[in-house]
This record gives structure tokens, C-alpha cells and sequence, in this order.
């Protein structure tokens, strides 16, 4: 194990934190509130933490091989949070250092479960810090899912690396260097568009970036109690709809059509599935909800804009859906488990491992009636190799597994079943709300310690694709 | 397609359950109630369709190959859920004809999911009928389980299939009938054995019987309202406790034993397990009720007979578990889902998938680490093979699959969340009572028409093992 890389990139991880905890600073400075201490002292831990580590680890050798790899994901994600937390915890708006960390956890792992009752007595500073933290940690798993967990071989990702199949590749850093650049790109023109559009629909400046963070993360950190809901404007909703909807697909296909490529949507089996859940659940809950609206229009706003929301694991709320009857919110229940497309800033199972998991069960069936019969499953014109079939199988067992033990563990709290089902699946699926009395006008205050402990953890399970951190709590992985 | 074949088989089943009917009939004559013409009526329609279907389909011609084993099997169970609802409905005690095929198809899957809101009116004919679809149910699914799934390949049960694996095999009967004789047998020796028990300790001879053909089956149908809790004796609750696990187990096991090899028990990798979850699922339920019950004798007692019930998807109560904290339904839950042993008459996805499951994502995480060893899956201290394990995998994305979108359906009929999730899961899992208003002292009465029907097919799907309904249900099937 090269612990001194391993040890060399948190260092650096963790300086970039100081840094990028400067942009709040300066929002701090500008609104003159009570977070500017905090933020600065927050700055300069961070920033001591990431220069000690670095300087102790400085001139590592050897290249970053995929069992380091692992270690560094994991602890990229945990320390973002340990340490992201701390101006959160330092300001005082935080009544623990566990909600703190619950909180910039969800803000890193793109969730947007809160623990706070009343978000908008923040000072801008920390509402800016609480976005940034979603949008940094989308820039992460963008990178994370489309360059790194390939390599690795984690959960069927491979898929998407035609070139050089397998887990055996030992280099990564030119290839993350390449695709990181690019997708990041994308990744800010998208937020610079959407801030610019919430502007032009009258959205305040402070207001629009913060949206714009914590929807092209799929976040839903909100700057509002009430969400989105807060603005009651149609051209807000629909513009938050389309790009919660294009930062839920892979940011693989934008980049192809960027380049010209905009076929590439259509040739994605994952992206016409992805429409395809989209529009039969708006269909269905459009069908179920029918009685709640005055006009055709407004169904059609709320429900699109709250399918999106969910089926995206984005979590923002322009109606209280706790509300809706219960086959609509079973509904959102599903999407939350199945979530956005593999490549985009969503959580969830992904859309593209359902897909294979229905062909592979309907293939069964085949084999039944035709014994003899051969027949390979395909997904975007390619055979599906059977290590990445066995990838996305193992994937969702431990998925089912998480989801059935958290909710267990989060009983034993005494929270009520509802809640304990759904927070479970909105934290593993980084939705955010969930049903009853963790909705989406509610949140996890209410939640004791050991539950937020068990809720952050599911948010790190989920978000890292669930192998990562299984990997490194294995025995097998520290023995050698 | 031998239809011809199929028609003459499913003839004499019926021909054969109008026999079935004299049983009760005898009883109604013995009682003096007012089921008499009801029982005769319905073995006269039972016998005449059986003896047109023998005549129509006279001189079958060929072997049963395994696609009119499907077919059989499907339609055996459907018939008899139809045909044998006929006196139930006739006797005016059930309010419709689905009520009726409800009940009848709750007794043949050995679910024990009632519409009745107080059994203890009905006379003793029906009560006897509704026991013996238990009794004769679990008998089916015996010879089902161990002899005819393996030889078609379905869900894994090949893995009992030492000699000739793969689903290949054409010729079903001479093993069907060599392996039924003894296994029904052992079947039919514990049953008059739990009776006598029962009767030793007090239970009138007719609830004895009606108790002990449910405990073998592990339907869950009572004569009493209160089910076992209403005979309020430690005695009884210790002899039904030891005869449902006795039933969730794998018959093999039993015959193994009675054969001298009682080693048999200890060397069962899915007997160990079973034995395992019950004893975790008993030491955590028991942790979590320990303030409801004045002495550990009592909370053991109460525990120890409940995990039983549910886990080998029996259904019997003795105390009305949705009092109990969340975290103790919730784990009722998981084992509703888990359920006993293959080879036996309980329901769920069974101990032997769950365990396959889980040493296979186990193996995924290993994969990760050792990217170039080469790891089996071992069971029983046989290698799992590849098309054993997809099978399982399959049955699994099927089985959830199901739950799910059974849910859906059942909560836009208005259900609530609880009793939706968990009537789905009790039904398919061929348990009987779920949670909240389908709860052990609650019944499926309030269920819309829609929603029996919808229950009724997840019975037979779960006892069926999934596969073999949607195989036939499959357009490939009709094709060719």
C-alpha cells in the first residue's frame, strides 16, 4: 500500500477545501454577518491539515495502483466531510459537530438532507459554503464515475470503457486529468447558464448560484424552507426541471453533443430508458394526483417538476408530497431507488444497472423455455461481459442490503416505519427528503445522533457506489 | 405443446380434489350443519369437470416434457384455487366469488391470508375444507419443490439435482412418483404426530387436525379467531413453535434423518442458516419487546413462537405483533421475504437463495481486491454452477420486481403504506398476515375486489417460484 500518494492527495485534497472555503469568505466579507470567524478559522484549519499532510507525505513515488485507489475515494469523501463541517459547526447553528458533519456529508455526497428547521436564518456565507459543498462534490463524481470507478471495476462501470475492459489498469492520473477537464467544462457552463436563466427569471443573484450549485449536483440544498416552492414561478419551476433532467443524464452524451454528436443522445439505451421512467412516472402520478390541481397546467408543472426532482435524486420540492395519495408517493419511493443516469451527478441504483438487471431477469425466462438457446445481453449495441454483469448483480445485493439493514437500524430508533424506510432510501439513493416525518417539509433534525451517524453513512455507501467503501472495510482488503 | 396430456392430468387433479371433498362432507354430515349441500355440490362440479377433462383428453399419447410441466404446474394451482372456491361460495358465507377464490387460493399456496372477519361461524365442513387446501397444498408443493422444479430448471432448485443437472431432462414421472411416496410419507407421519401432541394437550380433536394440517403446510389457517393465542397455553405454543420449524425445513433433511443419517441436519448449509437467522431474528425481536411481557418465560415464549411463524411463513399468531415496536415488524418483515428452506412447504425467497446471494456479492468484493483469483461459490460443499447461481439471481430481480410493482398497485386502490407494502409481501411470500390493517388480528375483508385479485396472484406466483407463472405468462412460451 503506497500510503505516502495516498496520504500526498488527501494533503492536497484538503488545501483545495481551504481554498475554495475563501469563496464563502468573501461572501461573508460582502454581507458583513456573524459567519466570517468561522469560515476564516475553518479556512485556516483546513489549509494547516492539507499543507502538514502534504509536507509529510512530499515526493511520493510509484503510481496510484486501483488498491490505493479505493483508500483515497473513501477518504476523500469522509474527510471532505470531517473537515467540511467544521465552519458549520464553529458558527453555532449547529447544535452538534455530528449534525455538522451530517450535514456537509449530505452537501458532498450531492444528498440535500437537512438538519436544519429554518435554513434561511443562515448568514450567506454558510447558505454559499452548504451549496459549494454540493457542487464540489458533483465535480467529484462526475470524475469518480465516468474516469475512475471504471478502472477500478466497480458496480458495472466498466461498461463504459470499451477500450481497456477490466479492473487491471494501474494508471490512472493521465486519463483523469484528460476527462476531468473536459467534463468539468461542461459541468460549469450548464451552472453558468442556469444561474443566468434563474436571474432572468427574477431570481436574486445570491439565490440563483446557490440553485444553480445544487442543481447541476443534484444536491437540493435550497436557500429557502420552502424550496424552490418559495419562488411560485412557473418559468423557475420549468427552467429547474430541464436542468435537474440534464444534470440526472451522463455527462458523457453532453459532451458528445457538444461536439457536434446530439444523435448520441438518442443511441443511449440509458438515456431513452431514463426518458422513458421519466414520462411513465408523470404519466402515473399525473393520473393519481388529478384531484389535487385546478388546472391541467399546474399538474402538469408540479409533477413534472417533482418526478424530475426525485427520479434525478436532485430532493427540490415545489409541493409538500407527503400530501399526494399514497400510490404517488410509492412512486417517488421507486424513483428513488432507481435514480438518474450512471456518468451524471444523480444517486440511486442508476438507471443503466436497472436496465441490465430487467434484460438479464427476462433472459432467465428465456433460457426456460429454450434450453438449448444461446443468447448474450446487449446494452447500447455491445454484448454485456460477464464480469460487468456480475459487477451490477453483486451491486444491487449489497444495495438491497444496506437499504434493509439502515432501515432496520433507523427502527430501532423509534422512528416510525415510513420514515425509516424512506430516509434510508432518500439518504443511500442521495435524494434527500424522504416521506412522513422526513419530507420534504421536514428534515432530519428530529433524528437521534446514532441515527444521523447511520444516515450519513448510507449517503457515503450510496454515493460511492456502495463497492468503494465495502472494499475498504473488508478484511481481505487489508491483509496481504 | 402435449395438450392433450396437460388436459389429463389437470382431469384427474380435479377428479381427484372432488374425492378431497367427501372429507369435509363426512364432517358436515357428522356436525349436522348447514354445508352440506354446498360440499356435495361443489365435489359433484369438481368430479364432472374432472371426469370430462380425463374423457375429453383419453390415451395421452408421449412424455411430459418440461414445457407442458409449466403449463401443469400453473394451471394446477389456478384450478384448484377456482374450482375449489365453489363450496365456499355456495355455502353464502363468502360475500363473492373472489373472496371465495381468495381464500381458496390462500389455502392451496399455504398462504393463510383470510377475508373471513370471524372464522368461528363457519361450520365444520368449511372450516375442514379450509384446512385441508393447507394440507393438500403443502403436499403438491413437496413433490414440487424436490422433485419437478429441479428436473425444469427453475430458480435454482437444480442445485438438488446432483445426478443430471441443467433443465434438460425430459421424463419427470418415474421420479415424481418414487420421490412423493416418501416424502409424503414423512408428510403425512408428522402431521398425525402434532395432532396427537395437540390433542395431549387439550385442543378438541377437530382443531387439532385443522391445526396440524396448517402447521405442516405452514398455511396459517385457524379455527379460531384469535388463532393459536386463543388456547392461552404454553404447551401448545411450544408443540405448533417446533412443528413449523420442523415444516420450514427441507424434507430431504427429514428423510436423511429418519434413514439414520441424522448428521444430515448439521452438514445442510441452508439448515444451519435457517437455524442461525431464527436464532438472531428471535435474540433481536426479544431484545426489542423485552418491556412488553412480565417475565422472560413469557417473552420467550412469545418471541420464540412468532419468529417461527414468520419466518417459516406460516402465519399463526399469538399475541397481535403490530403492538410490537417498529423495529420488531420491521425485522417480521425481512424474514416474510426470507422465509425457510427450499424443499419445504414454506414460501419467501428461502434461506438457500439468500445464502447463494450473499456469498455471491461476498465474492464480488473479494474480485475487487484479488482481481486475478479465481474464487467459487461453494454450497454444501459443492460448487455453485454458473446457470444455478443466474437462476438465483434472476428469481431475485423477478421476486423484487414483483413486491414492487404489487405494491403500486395495491396502494392505488388507497391503501395505506404500511398495509400495502406488507400485504404484497405476505402474500408472495405466502405468509398470510402482513402489518397495520392486514395485521394478525385483522384480515383481507377491506381489500378491494382489485386488490384480492392482485393478492391472489402473488400467491401463486410466490409458490409457484416465480418463474414457473412468467414463463408461462411469457409471449416466448407461445411461440415457436
Amino acid at each position: 500500500m503506497n500510503i505516502r500518494m495516498v496520504v500526498n492527495i488527501l494533503g492536497k485534497g484538503l488545501f483545495f477545501m481551504s481554498l475554495s472555503l475563501l469563496i464563502p469568505l468573501c461572501a461573508s466579507v460582502y454581507y458583513q454577518e456573524d459567519d466570517l470567524s468561522s469560515l476564516a478559522l475553518g479556512a485556516l484549519i483546513c489549509g494547516v491539515a492539507g499543507a502538514v499532510m502534504v509536507f509529510l507525505s512530499r515526493r511520493p513515488e510509484g503510481e496510484l495502483r486501483h488498491r490505493e485507489g479505493f483508500l483515497v475515494v473513501t477518504l476523500a469523501w469522509t474527510l471532505a466531510g470531517l473537515f467540511g463541517a467544521i465552519p458549520f459547526r464553529l458558527s453555532g447553528y449547529f447544535a452538534s459537530y455530528i449534525d455538522a458533519v451530517f450535514e456537509t456529508v449530505s452537501g458532498f455526497t450531492t444528498t440535500g438532507a437537512t438538519v436544519l428547521t429554518n435554513v434561511e436564518v443562515l448568514p450567506h456565507g454558510l447558505l454559499l459554503w452548504r451549496a459549494l459543498t454540493h457542487w464540489l462534490g458533483g465535480m467529484g463524481i462526475i470524475v469518480l464515475t465516468i474516469a475512475i470507478l471504471p478502472y477500478l471495476g466497480v458496480g458495472g462501470m466498466q461498461i463504459f470503457n470499451a477500450e481497456s475492459p477490466g479492473p487491471t489498469v494501474d494508471k490512472l492520473k493521465p486519463r483523469i486529468t484528460e476527462t476531468a477537464k473536459l467534463l468539468w467544462g461542461i459541468y460549469v457552463g450548464l451552472t453558468v447558464l442556469e444561474a443566468i436563466l434563474l436571474l432572468a427569471g427574477g431570481m436574486g443573484a445570491f439565490d440563483a448560484v446557490c440553485h444553480s450549485f445544487a442543481t447541476m449536483a443534484t444536491g437540493g440544498f435550497s436557500t429557502k424552507n420552502a424550496s424552490i416552492g418559495a419562488y411560485a414561478s412557473p418559468y423557475i419551476d420549468a427552467v429547474v426541471t430541464v436542468f435537474m433532467l440534464i444534470a440526472g443524464a451522463n455527462f458523457a452524451l453532453h459532451y458528445a453533443a457538444l461536439t457536434g454528436n446530439v444523435k448520441a443522445y438518442l443511441h443511449s439505451h440509458e438515456f431513452r430508458w431514463y426518458l422513458a421512467i421519466y414520462s411513465l412516472a408523470c404519466l402515473f402520478i399525473m393520473w393519481n394526483t388529478r384531484d389535487l390541481y385546478p388546472s391541467f397546467l399546474q399538474l402538469l408543472r408540479y409533477v413534472t417538476f417533482q418526478v424530475s426532482s426525485i427520479l434525478t435524486t436532485t430532493g427540490f420540492a415545489t409541493y409538500d408530497f407527503i400530501k399526494w395519495p399514497v400510490a404517488a408517493q410509492i412512486m417517488l419511493v421507486l424513483l428513488m431507488v432507481i435514480g438518474g443516469c450512471a456518468g451524471s451527478t444523480s444517486g440511486g441504483v442508476k438507471v443503466m444497472r436497472l436496465g441490465i438487471l430487467i434484460k438479464f431477469a427476462h433472459r432467465e425466462i428465456f433460457k426456460l423455455v429454450h434450453p438449448h438457446a444461446v443468447k448474450s445481453i446487449k446494452w447500447d449495441g455491445h454484448t454485456v461481459q460477464p464480469d460487468v454483469l456480475q459487477s451490477i448483480l453483486g451491486f444491487s445485493i449489497f444495495y438491497a442490503l444496506i437499504l434493509l439493514v439502515g432501515t432496520l437500524l433507523i427502527s430501532m430508533l423509534g422512528i416510525d416505519f415510513t420514515s425509516s424506510v424512506s430516509s434510508v432510501i432518500a439518504c443511500t439513493g442521495n435524494v434527500g427528503p424522504g416521506l412522513a416525518s422526513v419530507g420534504p417539509m421536514g428534515n432530519f433534525a428530529h433524528i437521534p445522533p446514532a441515527g444521523k451517524v447511520i444516515l450519513t453513512f448510507c449517503m457515503l455507501v450510496g454515493r460511492l457506489e456502495v463497492y468503494t467503501i465495502l472494499v475498504v472495510l473488508s478484511p481481505a482488503f487489508w491483509t496481504r
